[in-house]
């Protein structure tokens, strides 16, 4: 079982992300946290590369590339081994994010985003992902205490736009794709996490 | 004016590409050499990143989304800015080299790519290709004396693919590449990519 956390920055998809994992552990199941981009050594040096500020221009298109090459790292050598070994996977962002940012952030073709998704997962989609959604000024306010990389450092209007992107792909996979109410407490988005998963049957043996 | 070199490794492509460049300086024109992957700092960190072998399994996919990413930052800050400044760009592999690599190479779908390199270059095409041909085993006894990086230790049956696919691309864009027999003398080639430049006008004015 394959489980995506979504959302902008600051919306507490780690946190919830984490908080399942540890859940899983507790109900003593086997289980990895793990996020995107990065995962593995080689996507996690990906990763640096994409969030370090550098002088170059960076096209857009290098960018999504960049996402979708250390995805092809993470889905092979760490997801998929995971899943046939029947351990829960939890990941913060995957594929969604890619459409969210690149697509509906950058403007690029949000279909050729898609095919490349396929490509680089080999088709592995999520069973579950959780759209933690909160207004871009609630997110923003709870980073304002870090140090911001080069995706947070963007205008306000490109995380609109990005959060939009996340709700229509909601609209679109709403078989998924679950929408959950970012503003509320932790424990109560982690208990409708947890109602959810019963509900659809994905936890009824824990 | 933008002249590409490609062919399979050891096919001498390299030293043309330098003996042409040299030849630009000597009439006093104003020319850059570049290669890919490559050419820009952040590019040359992709290319390290992609030679290097490592212990995880590399997808082929991953490996034409970082080439594709290294072309997009050596596209836009180094070779449109030099081609609109009048500069001569020459440059060691390009667009042709992933779709004979990773397309007929790997086996990754020539259509995909062909649309990806259109996507990392903003269209970008060279006014002139020169691919080297050799013969594969003609190729690997040169470079038996360096030290084989990832691409190179692939098997002889993957170079061969290599090359056949090169000479298809060169088929099917007849007007712009020109197919050189590397199994010359490498003055004999180098008159023959000059001649090739004065027939088609390119360096009249030189």
């Amino acid at each position: 079982m394959f489980i995506t956390f979504e959302g902008i920055e600051g919306c507490g998809k780690s946190t919830q992300a984490k908080l399942l994992y540890d859940w899983f552990l507790k109900k003593g199941k086997e289980a990895i946290l793990t996020r995107e981009p990065g995962g593995t050594p080689a996507a996690e040096e990906i990763r640096n590369f994409i969030l370090r500020p550098r002088k170059e221009t960076f096209p857009a298109f290098a960018e999504l590339c960049l996402y979708m090459a250390a995805r092809g790292f993470h889905v092979e050598n760490l997801i998929k081994p995971a899943l046939k070994k029947g351990i829960w996977v939890v990941c913060d962002r995957f594929v969604d994010s890619t459409v969210a940012y690149q697509g509906y952030g950058r403007g690029i073709n949000v279909e050729l985003i898609e095919k490349l998704n396929e490509e680089a997962t080999g088709n592995l989609k999520p069973d579950l992902t959780f759209l933690i959604d909160v207004p871009v000024e609630i997110g923003f306010s709870r980073i304002k205490r870090r140090d911001l990389d080069r995706m947070e450092q963007e205008e306000m209007d490109f995380h609109e736009r990005v959060r939009q992107g996340f709700l229509r792909i909601a609209e679109k996979n709403s078989e998924r794709v679950i929408v959950i109410d970012g503003t509320k407490k932790v424990d109560e988005i982690f208990d409708e996490i947890l109602n959810t998963l019963k509900k659809r049957g994905n936890i009824n043996a824990l």
